[in-house]
């Protein structure tokens, strides 16, 4: 079945809203209308006539019938539940949300063989134990403190509400916007695979990104993965990996995770990007996202800054997790000790600028003749954004971000990654505004910025290894 | 020789100081005076008889007989320097800093043999290649853009002045301070060695961290690394890790950086904390001087947190990395569920106090039954800063964190580390500030924060090492 009706609902009813600020049936309400849903909204409580303004039914059966209502959000005690399927079957609901936790999650799967029982082919069913849709095509938000900002093609299935939010809201800060998310809970009925599917034939959704703690239908889902990410990347954050963390998410979503080591196996041979954490998640979609058309052709790399000791880190990091800091060529060498002062610089790989490196002409020809040498594959350029209001002065310009950008964009060879390294040192206010401009600016180019070289290369290696999936999946079906 | 003189001078000069901005020469005048450091400063240059208002001598050998000059920072090309450092012999000066690079990082140790050959046994040097001394105690700083904010009780030992100025910065930002720092470049006359012990005799320096690229006195530095760690915590960078960072390192310091492996067990058995990053080294030093008094005593750790998706992932860092998530005692548990609702919550670990966790008065309770059990070494406590806002509304108060914090220095126990971890994910500016503000309100009562799980735990692993080390040699010494 077509889930359009269920991520881009036009008529959502919300069964338990209520009026006390302190519940989640007011909750969604409220943040539904301070997000504009473009749909029409019919709280249900008998409680109530009206509720934040809204006229408010006393059972959904007694909503006009002219209506197709696309989405019930329940939003009552686990026990009342079943009552209220049946009555969102009388009235014949398309999709049943079910916020509700209670179920096989706090030792209880007899309600939910109760409460598909009672739907099976009449009614579909998300959750229990979720938080539903957030689209941003119909504006449909989870709470009024997360207003939808933007409208992004990176769409995410989860498993946790607290771990969508907090991916949407990561989202918004690192730069990378959400399209539609979908809290799954314990996918009782719509399955894993179903939402998956829905996003890899939804044409603005560039990316699937997902955090899961198990998936019923395995088979299924690879199979269906392995048709995806030929054509969109996808991210899994995978928990539940330990033995104690599958006991935490069967306490958390019912879920029966089985073995880590085979499931990560088995989305990797899939082409899936498998991460394990919330930080690895937003690092790699952020990547995935500006570098999609961009993919890393090799691990030789090249780093260009402006201090020694950091070079020495970043040149670790680089080389222990395989990405070769190369020699330069010969020609390129003397190319730029045409362009450097004989002093303070050292030209080789690390390319250590010294203070003349904060000249975006210099910076500038730089990064251009070292884009040129064929055999260096990405770019780590750091930026020390904490010094920015100094050398605005220096060069007496307003903001010398927007003047690396341009130089940057100019000098660049754009089918070779760069990513900027943006430490966080200094954080003040002022540093803190320049931080998220600068970094918005770069990724306007089609450059991301991570505030570690050890979290750019754990991202950079997880789209080496799309691209060598991509590229072996080419020639296979050649 | 005692470094007194070095570390905290009461004269210095500056030869090579100048009035263009662009230069290092005006910048450190510039710097010490906007800090108002509190001795007496010469600039010498025979081209100006005064520079940014203080008197400027032609030569150091003609500042008035009576001055003993403590400190000469030496900012002239390369070349030039032999001849200032036979002035400062000249002079008496006590120490001369070398600022100016090109020597053996770039290929001409000759210099710095001809320099040795001229001071032995008449003048101590620091450097060449390094930016010298940021000492607290005079207010001597490094450049303008780097205020002296705090006077802190860690102090640091640097190869690099780029990472020394970074690391100030990000104590800053992280809430910890710097007392004193030393850049000691390519340390061809005042060993690291040297300068470990100065701090170590210093009573105000209660942690040495250090970023290091090679030492060339080893076998002497490891003894007397092994006599500092029973006192004060030792943290050490060890970069030029990797052949290709080797290389990064000669070319930065001249360093000869030995084998890594052989290195860092022998930090390791030494007592020493050693790191390879500088987030690592600033996580490290942050949770050092928070928990100095308070290391943990195992591996077992509680979550407390509100919410399931973020208990799973959090659960598998710590189990992935030897940190047990244990089964609560049977008492606890119902002592737990006495005061927590039947239902969205979890009374198991990790525990998932759901939206009743944000109430003050319920997680004060928590904390306090956990604190109390024997077996539970560690707490690990979610807060989502984000949401605090939106907090002070629900409760009513202008500031939710304030509330948290004198809830949990009343409930916790001071003996078992709590180890706060706030994820940064909705990062406003208003957001931002209530993150630093709540960091720092936290660590005022001996709980430091982290941005994410596994940084917590890198950290915890760290200290538990370290505690380890205290133990054994306690024992060894009855």
């Amino acid at each position: 079945m077509d889930l359009e009706s269920l991520i881009n609902p036009k008529v959502c009813a919300i069964i338990g809203a209520s009026n006390n600020p302190a519940t989640e049936g007011y909750r969604f309400l409220e943040g539904w209308l301070a997000n504009e849903y473009s749909g029409k909204i019919y709280p249900v409580n008998p409680k109530y006539e009206e509720i934040l303004g809204v006229r408010t039914y006393p059972d959904i059966r007694e909503i006009p019938e002219e209506e197709t209502i696309d989405y019930a959000l329940i939003a009552v005690p686990a026990e009342k539940v079943p009552v209220e399927i049946q009555k969102c079957i009388e009235r014949g609901v398309k999709f049943a949300v079910i916020f509700s936790s209670g179920f096989s999650e706090a030792g209880n799967p007899q309600l939910e063989d109760a409460i598909l029982k009672i739907a099976k082919g009449k009614l579909r069913i998300l959750g229990p134990n979720c938080i539903g849709v957030y689209s941003t095509e119909v504006r449909l938000g989870y709470f009024k403190d997360q207003p939808i900002i933007a409208e992004g093609n990176v769409s995410f299935v989860s498993q946790s509400g607290g771990i969508t939010r907090n991916f949407i809201w990561t989202g918004f800060s690192r730069g990378f916007h959400v399209r539609a998310a979908v809290s799954i809970g314990n996918t009782i009925d719509i399955s894993t695979s179903e939402v998956f599917e829905y996003f890899a034939q939804d044409p603005k959704t560039h990316i699937i990104a997902a955090y899961l703690e198990s998936v019923k239908e395995g088979p299924e889902f690879f199979t269906l993965l392995k048709a995806i990410t030929p054509h969109k990347p996808v991210v899994i954050m995978k928990c539940g990996r330990t033995p104690k963390g599958k006991i935490a998410a069967q306490s958390h979503t019912g879920a029966i995770a089985g073995s880590y080591e085979i499931f990560s196996a088995m989305v990797r041979q899939a082409g899936g990007i498998i991460v394990e954490t919330l930080e690895e998640l937003t690092d790699v979609v952020l990547g995935v996202k500006t570098l999609k058309d961009c993919l890393p052709l090799g691990k030789n790399t090249a780093i260009i800054n402006t201090g020694g000791g950091i070079a020495v880190e970043m040149t670790d990091i680089c080389e222990s997790n395989g990405f070769s800091i190369v020699d330069l060529e010969d020609s390129t060498r003397s190319d730029l000790e045409k362009i450097l002062p004989p002093v303070n610089v050292i030209v080789k790989n690390p390319i250590d600028l010294g203070a003349i490196g904060f000249d975006p002409e210099v910076l500038g020809k730089v990064i251009n003749l070292v884009s040129q040498e064929p055999h260096i594959h990405n770019i780590l350029l750091l930026h020390e954004v904490d010094r920015f209001h100094q050398l605005n002065k220096r060069f007496q310009v307003p903001d010398i971000g927007k003047i690396y950008v341009k130089t940057l964009q100019k000098s660049r060879n754009p089918t070779k990654p760069i990513i900027a390294i943006l430490p966080r040192a200094w954080e003040l206010l002022d540093n803190f505004t320049t931080y998220q401009n600068y970094q918005n600016e770069l990724l306007n180019i089609g450059i991301p910025s991570y505030p570690t070289t050890s979290r750019a290369i754990f991202t950079l290696k997880k789209l080496f290894q799309y691209r060598n999936f991509l590229e072996t999946h080419e020639n296979n079906t050649l």
